[in-house]
C-alpha cells in the first residue's frame, strides 16, 4: 500500500473532495459505466483512510473559479493506493498518485505533504551509489563537514581561466569544487576542454598530497546519450563527481545516468522553488526528494541558514531532516549540501537546528573566495567556524586565537556574504 | 539570441528586479570578484531589453516574506540571453533562463510568459516525427477531426476485459483509442499482455476494412530502457502510437524515446496544472510546450471547451493557438488533442474559438461510450456534431434528421457529460 497525504483547500466540503481525489486518481470516470464492477474497485481503487481538518483559510491559493466563497475549508487527507494499481515505477507513482490532482475543479489549493512507500520500492530502485560514506571516503574528510566552493563567475570563464581559479582553490585547501549549475557545455567552455584543463591540476595535487579534490562537472543534457558522453569524459579523465540539474533532465535522464554512472551525482534542484514556494500549492520537499533519492542522487542541494534566496530557515531545516532520514536503510540517505550565502558564520545555527551532525557538504562561494586574505584564509576560516560550532564555543571567542575566522567575521558578519 | 519574457511582481522597483534576473541567470554572483571582467560580461551576460509596466496588484502571489507591503509592482520584462551562454541544449535553456528565477528573494510572483528561440534550435532538435499529417495519414481520416476515445474505467480492467471493450469501440467506428494516462504496466494488466490482447483486434479490423484504428498504449516508465522495451513491444505487435506522460518521464525520457521511436507520441501533460494554474506563478503553456515539441511530441493534450477540470475556455484557446503555431516550420506543429467532458456538443464553440480547422484529435470518453444507443451511435453523434459545426448549422437543427446526435443532445446537453 502506498499512502499519500494531500493538504487540500476547497470552498465545498473536504470529505467530498477527498473522495473525488481517490476516485479520479484510480478507477474514476465522469459517467457511470457498465464495466466498473465492485471486484475491479477492490483491486485498484484508492481509498480515503483519514481526514484531519485544519483551520479554514479566508484566501484561495489557486483562483476560486466559481467565485463568491469567503472561506475555504482545509484538511490533511490520507489516501491509500494499492500496490497492484501503481507498481514500483516512479513515473506511474507520479502520474497516478499526484499528476492529475492539481487539475481538479473546485480545489482552490492542494499540496502533497507526505508519501509513505512500501519496501517494494527499495528493491526496485538503485538509490545513491556513493551517498554520505562514499562522499567522505573519496574526499578523505573525517569528523568535519566537507568544505566546498563554486567557481565564480557562474558563466563566462574560458577553460584556462576556470582552471586557473580551480588551481587557486585547490591550493587553498578546499575538499570540493563545483561548476555553477548553469555551466554545462557552452561554446566558450566546452565540457571536454574544461575537463582537460582542470583534471591535471586535481591529479597533480593528488600526486603531491595524497588528497583528491572532488570536482563536480556540469554534465547535464536533455539527451541522456549526450549526458552519458559527458559523464564518460569526466570519468575517463579521472574525475569523480558531476552536477546534475535534476529538474532539467527529469526522471528519465537521472535513471539512465545512474544505471551507468561511475560518478558521484550532485543534484542541483533549480526550478524546484516553483513547486513549493506557495504553501497552499505543490509539494513538500520531504515528498519530492524521495523520488530523486530512489533514482540515485548522492548529494542533494538544500539551501541553508540565512540564504540569499526566499527560503526561510525552518523550511531548510525540514529539508535537512528529510534528506538525512533513511527511506528504507541508512544507505539511501543523500549527503545534504548546504549552500547559498554561507561563510561559516551560519555554522552554529546550522548545528543547533539540525542536531549536530557534520555529515554534510558545506558550500561557500564568496564566503571563501572573497575572504580579505584570499581563498586559503577563507577555507581556514570556514573550518574554524565549524570547529567552534561543534565545540559549542561562540565564534567571536574562537576568533580570538584564529585570525582567519576573525577576518571573516569582520568582513561577512554584517551579512555581506548573504 | 534567446528572448524570455517574465511577468514579475515585487514590492520593490521592477527595474532592479529585472536587472537581478539578468545578472543571477548569467554571470551574477553575490560578491564582486576580480575575474568578472567586462569582456566576459559581453560574452555571456543576459540583458534587460524592455520593461512594460502592468497595473500593480494588492495581493502577493508567493508569500511576501518581508511583509508590510500593500501594493506589488508588476511588469513584463524581456531579457535576452546570448546563444554563446546557453547553446541549444534544452536542459541548459531550462536551467539558465528559467530554473533559478523562482527562488529570488523579494520576488512575490514570476511567470514565464513568452520565449522566442532562434533558428539554431530547429536544427538541434528532432521535433515531431509524425505530427499532424502523420496522424491523419495513419488513421486514414480526411476533412474532419480524428475521433478518439479512452478505455474506461481508467484502471482495473484485465487485458481481456480491455480488449473486449476495444473491440466494441472499433466496431463503433472510432479512429483512435487510448489507454487512460494512469494505465501503464500494472500487475493486473501488464503492457505485454494488453498489447497481445488488443492488437489482433486492431489488425483483424484493418484486414477487413482497410482502416487501422490508432491505439495509444501507455508505455511511460521512469527508466528510459524500460520505456524503450515497452515501445518495442507495441511496435513489434503492429501498434503505431503511445501515450507518454511527459512530466513523469522528463526531458531525458522523451529525448531518449524520440531518437529511437517508430510510434506516434501522444503527450499527456498530467502534473502540468501545478505550473500554470496560479496566474502569478509558473509558466504560460505557450512557453512550456515549446520544449516538448522540440523534443518530439506528435499529439498534445490541451483540454477543450467546457472541460471537467479547472481550466477556463480562454486558457484552452490560447493553448490551442500555441500548439498549432509553427515554431520554425509547419512540420513542427503538434496535433492538438481536445478532450475532457467532450461529447460533440462543444464542436460549434470549439470551431468558433479556434478558427475552424478540423486538424485535431477529438477525444470523448463518456460522450461516446455512454451514448444511450451505445458507442456506435456515440461515434456517429460526435461526427454529426462536427459536420454541423463545420457547416455552421445549429446542432439542434442538424439533429432533426440525425437521430444519433438528437439522442446525444437529449442525454448530454444539460452538462452531464462534463
Amino acid at each position: 500500500m502506498i499512502r499519500l497525504t494531500y493538504r487540500i483547500e476547497t470552498a465545498g466540503p473536504v470529505e467530498a473532495m477527498a473522495r473525488k481525489i481517490a476516485s479520479d486518481q484510480s478507477t474514476g470516470t465522469f459517467v457511470a459505466l457498465p464495466g466498473e464492477t465492485e471486484e475491479l474497485k477492490a483491486r485498484v481503487a484508492a481509498r480515503v483512510v483519514a481526514i484531519r481538518p485544519l483551520p479554514p483559510s479566508d484566501r484561495a491559493s489557486f483562483p476560486d473559479e466559481a467565485g463568491g466563497a469567503s472561506l475555504f475549508n482545509r484538511a490533511d487527507v490520507d489516501i491509500d493506493f494499492p500496490m497492484d494499481a501503481v507498481g514500483t515505477d516512479l513515473s506511474a507513482l507520479m502520474t497516478i498518485a499526484i499528476g492529475g490532482v492539481f487539475s481538479i475543479k473546485g480545489m482552490t489549493g492542494i499540496r502533497i505533504v507526505d508519501m509513505k512507500l512500501p519496501a517494494e520500492f527499495a528493491a526496485a530502485h538503485p538509490g545513491p551509489q556513493f551517498g554520505v560514506s562514499g562522499s567522505f571516503a573519496l574526499t578523505g574528510v573525517k569528523d568535519r563537514p566537507i568544505i566546498g566552493t563554486i567557481v565564480k563567475p557562474a558563466l563566462g570563464l574560458r577553460p584556462h581561466e576556470t582552471a586557473a581559479m580551480v588551481g587557486e582553490l585547490i591550493e587553498a585547501g578546499v575538499d570540493f569544487v563545483k561548476d555553477d549549475e548553469k555551466l554545462m557545455s557552452p561554446a566558450y567552455s566546452p565540457l571536454k576542454e574544461r575537463v582537460a584543463a582542470i583534471m591535471p591540476r586535481i591529479l597533480d595535487h593528488e600526486q603531491k598530497t595524497g588528497r583528491k579534490v572532488m570536482y563536480a562537472f556540469g554534465i547535464s543534457h536533455a539527451d541522456p546519450d549526450e549526458m552519458m558522453r559527458n559523464h564518460d569524459m569526466v570519468l575517463a579523465a579521472g574525475g569523480n563527481c558531476a552536477v546534475v540539474n535534476i529538474n532539467s533532465v527529469g526522471f528519465g535522464g537521472l535513471a539512465f545516468l545512474r544505471k551507468r554512472s561511475g560518478l558521484v551525482l550532485h543534484a542541483h534542484r533549480n526550478g524546484w522553488d516553483v513547486l513549493t514556494r506557495h504553501a497552499g500549492i505543490g509539494f513538500e520537499f520531504s515528498v519530492w526528494q524521495q523520488f530523486w533519492r530512489l533514482l540515485g542522487v548522492d548529494q542533494f542541494q538544500i539551501n541553508g541558514i540565512r540564504v540569499k534566496y526566499w527560503e526561510p530557515d525552518e523550511s531548510f531545516v525540514r529539508s535537512y531532516r528529510a534528506v538525512t532520514a533513511p527511506l528504507f536503510s541508512p544507505a539511501d540517505v543523500a549527503l545534504p549540501v548546504i549552500g547559498s550565502g554561507q561563510w561559516g558564520g551560519q555554522a552554529p545555527d546550522t548545528i543547533a537546528a539540525t542536531g549536530g551532525s557534520t555529515d554534510l557538504l558545506y558550500l561557500c562561494g564568496g564566503g571563501i573566495v572573497s575572504h580579505p586574505d584570499g581563498p586559503g584564509a577563507g577555507v581556514k576560516a570556514v573550518r574554524q567556524a565549524w570547529e567552534a560550532a561543534v565545540a559549542g564555543v561562540p565564534l567571536t571567542a574562537y576568533a580570538e586565537d584564529h585570525p582567519e575566522l576573525a577576518r571573516s567575521i569582520e568582513k561577512f558578519a554584517d551579512g555581506k556574504a548573504a
